[in-house]
C-alpha cells in the first residue's frame, strides 16, 4: 500500500535505519519521496564527505542536520585543544554537505569531576571560538539538550532553558538549539522555552522519537517508534509550529529492533507512524 | 576499626540493606550507634506494624521516614478510590510508627495516557483529602520528586519546583517535600528551589545516593554507594543545611551489589562513606 510521497516536512535521520549504507539510504529515501535526511559524521566519513555530498545533492535531498560536534567539557588544555580541532573538522564537513545545522552535544563530566556547574560554564568558552568559524563556513550550530539521565556521561546541558542560556550569548544566525521530543518531553517548562526559542529565531532542528519503558541497560538504545510510547508527539510538533518553526521534522530513533529489520519496511512504517502521530 | 557511633544526623533507609530482617536492622543500627532509620511499608507490614513500632521504639530509634504512599495519577474513579484508601492506610501506619514523614511518590502516566500535564494536575486533587487526614493523625506528608527518567512509569513529579508548586497549595505543617540527591542533582535550579523549600519550612526529608553510570536495565537498581559517582554530595547536604534543614540525612541506595553482602559490613562502609563524602 502506497500513500504517495512522505509528508513534506518529514526527514529521516540515518541512525534510525543504520543498517543502510549511504547509497541505500539515498535510494530508499528517494523511492519513498523523502525530501531530507539527517546524517552522522562516522558513516559519512567512512563513505567520504565529498562522495556523500555528491550522492545526496545528486538525489536532490536536503541535509537537515549533521550529528555531531561538541564534547566541550574537558577541563585539561589537551582535551580542550582536541575538542576545538575536532569541531572545526565537523564544521567543514557540515559545510561540504550543505547541512542546515551542525548538532552539538556538550559532553558530560570529565572523569572524576563532580563540578557540574563548572562543566556547564566551559561550553560557552569553546563556542566563542567555534561560532565565528562556523559562520565563516556558512554553518549554523545547534546546541542539543539531552535528557537529564545523560548529564553525567554524555551531556551536561539537560534542558532547553539551559541550551538557550548558552545560545543567546551568540548571534541567532550562528547558534541555535535542537529540540528533540525524547529528551525534553517531561519538562513542564517546555512550552515556555519553545516559545522563547522560536521568538528568538533559535530553533535550528526539531527531532522526534517516543519514550518507551523499561529503559535498556545504558539507556542509549531505548528510543521508541513513534506512537509506541508516552509522548504526545503531535502536541510537541504543534508547539514548535506555533513558535514559528517551519523546517524539517527529523525522525531519530535508536533502537536495535528497527535495525534488525529490512530498511525499506522500517521506512514505510516510520512514515506511516509519522502521519498518524506527528503530521 | 571502630570510629565511634555514626554521625548524629545519619539515618539508614532499610532498602539500603534489604537483606536484613527488621530485628537485624534494629540490632545492626543500635550496635553501630545509628539514631534513625527510614522504613518501607512492605517489610513493615510483613513483620507487623505494631510489632515494628514496638521494636523500633524499644531500641530508641527515630523513624525518619516511611516509604511510601502516593500513586495518585489514576484517571478512573476505581483507581482513584483505591489510591485514596491505600494512602489512608499508609497514614495510619506512619502514625503508629511515629514516622517524621510519609513519603509520597506521585505515580506515572496511566496506561495508554499521554497527558502528562493532566496527570500532574490530578495529584493536588487527592492531596486535598489526604492532607487533613494525615494532619488529624499527626503525620506530615512529603512529596518526593523523582528523576525525569521515571516520569512515564513511576512519578510525574520530576523537579523540586514542581513538588513545591503542589505542596504550597497546603499548609506547611501538612505537606512538604523530600529532597533526594539522586533524583535532583542535575537540575540547575536546585539551589534556588532548595532555598525556596527551606524558606517555606517545607523540607521534611533529605536523602542521599550517588549517580553512577552506566544505568542498569529498568534504571531502578543503579543507585551508587556514596562517593562512587558524579554527585558532589557534601555540597548537596550543605545546600539543605543553608536552607535551614536540621533533620536526619537518610542514605537510600538501591543496589544489588550492596544487597549481596553481609549487612554489618555494608553499614560500616556506608557510615564511612557518609563521613567522607556527606558529613
Amino acid at each position: 500500500m502506497s500513500r504517495g510521497p512522505a509528508p513534506a516536512r518529514f526527514s529521516l535521520n540515518q541512525e534510525t535505519i543504520r543498517q543502510w549504507s549511504l547509497p541505500e539510504l539515498v535510494a530508499g529515501c528517494t523511492a519513498a519521496g523523502v525530501a531530507a535526511v539527517g546524517l552522522w559524521r562516522d558513516p559519512v566519513r567512512r563513505f567520504g564527505v565529498r562522495e556523500t555530498a555528491k550522492l545526496v545533492a545528486g538525489a536532490g535531498l536536503r541535509v537537515s542536520s549533521l550529528c555531531r560536534g561538541g564534547f566541550f567539557t574537558a577541563a585539561d588544555p589537551a582535551g580542550r585543544a582536541a575538542a576545538r580541532e575536532d569541531n572545526r573538522r565537523a564544521v567543514e564537513e557540515a559545510a561540504e554537505l550543505g547541512a542546515d545545522t551542525l548538532v552539538l552535544v556538550s559532553g558530560g563530566l570529565p572523569e572524576g569531576d563532580r563540578d557540574l556547574a563548572g562543566a556547564r560554564r566551559r561550553i560557552a568558552g569553546i563556542l566563542g571560538e567555534l561560532a565565528p568559524y562556523a559562520a565563516a563556513h556558512g554553518v549554523r550550530l545547534g546546541i542539543e539538550p539531552l535528557h537529564p539521565m545523560y548529564a553525567a556521561d554524555r551531556c551536561v546541558v539537560s534542558t532547553l532553558g539551559q541550551a538557550l542560556d548558552i545560545a543567546e550569548q551568540f548571534p541567532a544566525e550562528q547558534v541555535g538549539v535542537v529540540i528533540d521530543s525524547y529528551h525534553l518531553w517531561w519538562d513542564e517548562r517546555l512550552p515556555a522555552e519553545v516559545r522563547r526559542a522560536g521568538g528568538g529565531g533559535r530553533i535550528v532542528s526539531v527531532q522526534v522519537a517516543d519514550w518507551v519503558t523499561p529503559l535498556p541497560k545504558g539507556v542509549l538504545l531505548g528510543r521508541g517508534q513513534l506512537g509506541d510510547g508516552s509522548i504526545d508527539l503531535r502536541a510537541f510538533r504543534k508547539l514548535t509550529d506555533a513558535a514559528g518553526y517551519r523546517g524539517p521534522v527529523e525522525v531519530e530513533i535508536f533502537h536495535p529492533g528497527l535495525w534488525a529489520r529490512e530498511g525499506t519496511e522500517v521506512l514505510r512504517e516510520v512514515i506511516e507512524r509519522y502521519r498518524e502521530h506527528v503530521a
